[in-house]
């Protein structure tokens, strides 16, 4: 994977793009069982940058994601 | 795995596609343990696109299944 | 590794395909733990198939197969 | 992913190299439930070295990291 | 990583290549935690295939494999 | 990343190579919790290699380490 290929017309692309327009509220399911919760600053192609309830910035790597939902 | 790549020839691409189609529902277990059940909205090269039966939309990254049944 | 690239060649591969026309019973163990038992329909670049002795089929992410051996 | 792309571009590298030049103190909870917390010496494609307050280096693959957050 | 790229000249390779001609017991932790021992009939880019001490061929995934060593 | 691609340039390699010039014992600590312990004897695009206090040789494979530092 071209590490600068970030594939804009991808659905599961598209759908964080809009949640970031939408400043909606995500919670984020990561393989190693943790739950973190926040509305997406930004993505790019290895993370997703995140603002929890207590304004804590916090980026997590999309490899370690197993689902995510909006609340 | 150049990003925008998505073979539609392949089997396991193929058989979501149909299961899109049909509507089934399906079973997920994830490499973390959790187990999601709904059926698929859409997939692509990075995620499938679940809603479970509280209407709640779930995008699973392809990375975190171990394996599905459709129930 | 290119989406389509499928190499036959490979002995992983070309053992895949024979247990699939000798329907062997094959156990794979999961990186998560589970463990499941099933003959192979078929395999592709991501994914095998298997129906279990339920009759039930299941798709495998070979991603998540720690190691198989048939029964 | 070709060995020697590093780009410098994407948002989550340039917030780990402002990390540095800031000298920030940030956690690290990792894949397998690990925390670590250090300020970060230097970052390429595999790895980013940190080090703690008992002034030890560690080096952490970036495939293993979950999240991370300054303090 | 080219599905066929198979690079004998890699130390980890021939490492594999020189404890299948020599017939060695090896044992192979596991990243789900399990532990195997048998020696190596093959290896390819992507499996270990080993027989144990029951005479039983498994194929392991490269992928899931944490370490490895000679009894 | 292409097999053989081993950029000697990259600080993660470096610091490796240089942990080897110099004997050091590292503590490596793996995604899936083991912590192991030795001098490196080489290194690869895939695998470290190792011989611990009991003078075992122990070939760890880099996709299941989480983090390593010098004693």
């Amino acid at each position: 994977m071209a590490t600068t290929e970030f594939d804009t017309s991808l659905p599961s692309i598209k759908q964080l793009q809009e949640l970031i327009k939408q400043k909606t509220v995500v919670e984020w399911k990561l393989v190693n069982g943790d739950l973190l919760k926040g509305k997406i600053c930004w993505q790019d192609h290895n993370c997703v940058c995140i603002v929890n309830e207590q304004n804590q910035q916090i980026t997590i790597w999309k490899q370690a994601i197993a689902y995510f939902h909006s609340q």
